[in-house]
């Protein structure tokens, strides 16, 4: 199999790599920045440098558009250019419905997205496991050939992804709920917290551990989110919209003063946040262990290999330091009641004082 | 120096562990619950059980009222009307107006917050070293006699906490700001995201860590978040209306496709978050290194061991397994540019791909 890759940064890069590792595929890259173009050839993400679109498609059956979003649209239509017949064409952009519905016509387009790699970037960092058991979405349309698919589709699994058909707007609404919204609720959580206490050194309070975890996000990776923020702002900005609404009840609530109907409403949400969390898990529930300790290098470790040794898995985990970092707190999340026990019982044989917070 | 702790719950209970050890106070308690006020006592928390708030606070130079937010005025007034002239009367509630305001007149009542300890309950996780290194405002007011603000300040830096006067109203909006509304808003989060995806489990996405991060507070501690909520209510639903403000104009901007306008709100957040943070830190700014690691048992035991044996402190952490459980990515904060250089050329050495996230 001979397949081309349009772009060679992180994703591309890895996705070469998959391809000649995994399948044992031809892989001709190309990219704009020929020191990138080098650089692959010399990880091997690619075998053969090319200096155009044409000349990486020539006889590929596969081609994969791996450039920023707003790139996009014009790459994948070189690409159809370039190929003939039977040549799939797909791209790893985080957003669709834009992409897709400019080409909505093409039967040998199909979008595509892999849930991987987001968090760097550079074909320095290309892996070819970087999609080992990574959701990878593919949106085909109305008109998509089905032999372009079938092959995109196996191929994706070859390079270790789960793939998963969904439509493009589907895909862009559900990105919006449970990535860019938390994404724009972060930055506006940030510069309204840095508006009310910033101006006034004086009183700057510590900044505890949900603030931390909130805004944890906020202003990451800026150099792909104003791309992804402008090609699904509409969803963004509904999501948005839902949350005013909710912001609006929640205020109300608020300022009733009406305790019980407060702590249900606090009681529910973390209801709904473990349904969401849990349904991806095999293991059981969610688990979260408190952990009290003096915030020293070598804490984390020890505590760290405790679970480690005795087979207990850390699906999650927050350190929130102390101001005069001394001392802090650990949340560690385990799968399952019995495993938090069997956690919990560990910690506690190691001095540190622990609690299981109640589900 | 004698003093009486009402309410030997897990802050009661290490005010009474620390007042004894540290300062070689007599402590004398009283619960409503006879079992805790026994557990107390067995624990060493307090010298001596009382039967009744009279019999606590007889003798006593400063009383803490350590009760929930919702029981605090009664109890604050009838420890005012168990004691007598330069008695200081103080409480550990995480909101105060409220209280404050109803005891204004009082010279000898100063509201008081000590930021530690909110994660856990009970007299069993009571620890004397609780409060070491811990912010702990005092709300003290213009009729607050020095004496008593005297005594209540040298005391509390005395348990190792770090005391410092504000207003009452400064506290409550301080505080809204940076933890009411967070888990405010962790809550609509989580409940908004369980509405859209969770009727419909052939759509169920993977949840990514900006969802995870996000809601982690949602519905934590439901015991005591309904009395802060109700008691903080009308600041916190301001702080919503500022964060309705800000997402409009965030939905407008969305929706307004601007790319380059887009991406400069989101990189300003960014440098708001980090502005909070660094006030915080000594070690300088923080830094966070990105790992792609498996995710099994043993991987986080040998990065935290590499690096504690290496004398680099993790200021903060965030794990992201994969959906398979197989692999994950590991989010490590650090502080100083040297430090975070250092930490990832350790990481490397272990074989795990790392990225430095640019500041």
């Amino acid at each position: 199999m001979r397949i081309a890759v349009l772009g060679v940064g992180l994703i591309g890069g890895s996705i070469g790599l998959a391809a000649r590792k995994r399948i044992g595929a031809e892989v001709a890259g190309f990219d704009p920045d020929v020191a990138i173009l080098q650089r692959a050839l010399e990880l091997g993400a690619i075998g053969e440098p090319a200096g155009s679109v044409e000349d990486a498609c020539a006889g590929a059956e596969l081609v994969f558009c791996a450039a920023p979003v707003s790139a996009l649209p014009e790459l994948a239509q070189a690409a159809l250019a370039a190929t003939g017949d039977g040549v799939a064409v797909t791209d790893v952009g985080s957003t669709k419905r834009e992409l897709v519905a400019g080409l909505a016509g093409e039967p040998r387009f199909v979008g595509g997205h892999p849930l991987a790699g987001a968090e760097t970037a550079g074909v320095e960092h290309a892996r070819d496991d970087l999609f080992e058991g990574a959701r990878w979405y593919l949106t085909p349309t109305e008109n998509t050939e089905g032999i372009v698919f079938d092959r995109l589709h196996r191929t994706v699994s070859e390079l270790g992804a789960r793939p998963q058909a969904i439509g493009a707007a589907t895909h862009d609404s559900m990105m919006a709920t449970i990535s860019h919204l938390p994404h724009a609720i972060a930055n506006v959580l940030a510069t309204q917290a840095a508006a009310h206490l910033g101006k006034d050194a004086e009183r700057l309070p510590e900044v505890g551990p949900s603030f931390r975890d909130t805004t944890r996000v906020a202003g990451a990776n800026p150099a792909i989110w104003g791309d992804i923020f402008a090609s699904n702002g509409d969803a963004v900005a509904e999501e948005i919209d839902g949350v005013i609404e909710r912001l609006q009840v929640a205020a109300r609530l608020l300022r009733s003063g009406d305790a019980e109907a407060l702590s249900a409403w606090h009681r529910d949400a973390g209801a709904h946040r473990r349904e969401l969390l849990d349904a991806e898990l095999a293991g059981g529930e969610l688990r979260e262990l408190r952990i009290r300790v003096q915030n020293s290098p070598g804490v984390l470790a020890e505590l760290a290999l405790a679970l480690g040794n005795a087979n207990v898995n850390i699906e999650d985990m927050s350190l929130s330091p102390a101001a005069d970092m001394r001392s802090g707190a650990i949340s560690v999340w385990v799968a399952g009641e019995g495993e938090a026990e069997r956690a919990a019982g560990l910690v506690r044989g190691l001095g540190h004082d622990v609690s299981l917070v109640a589900a």
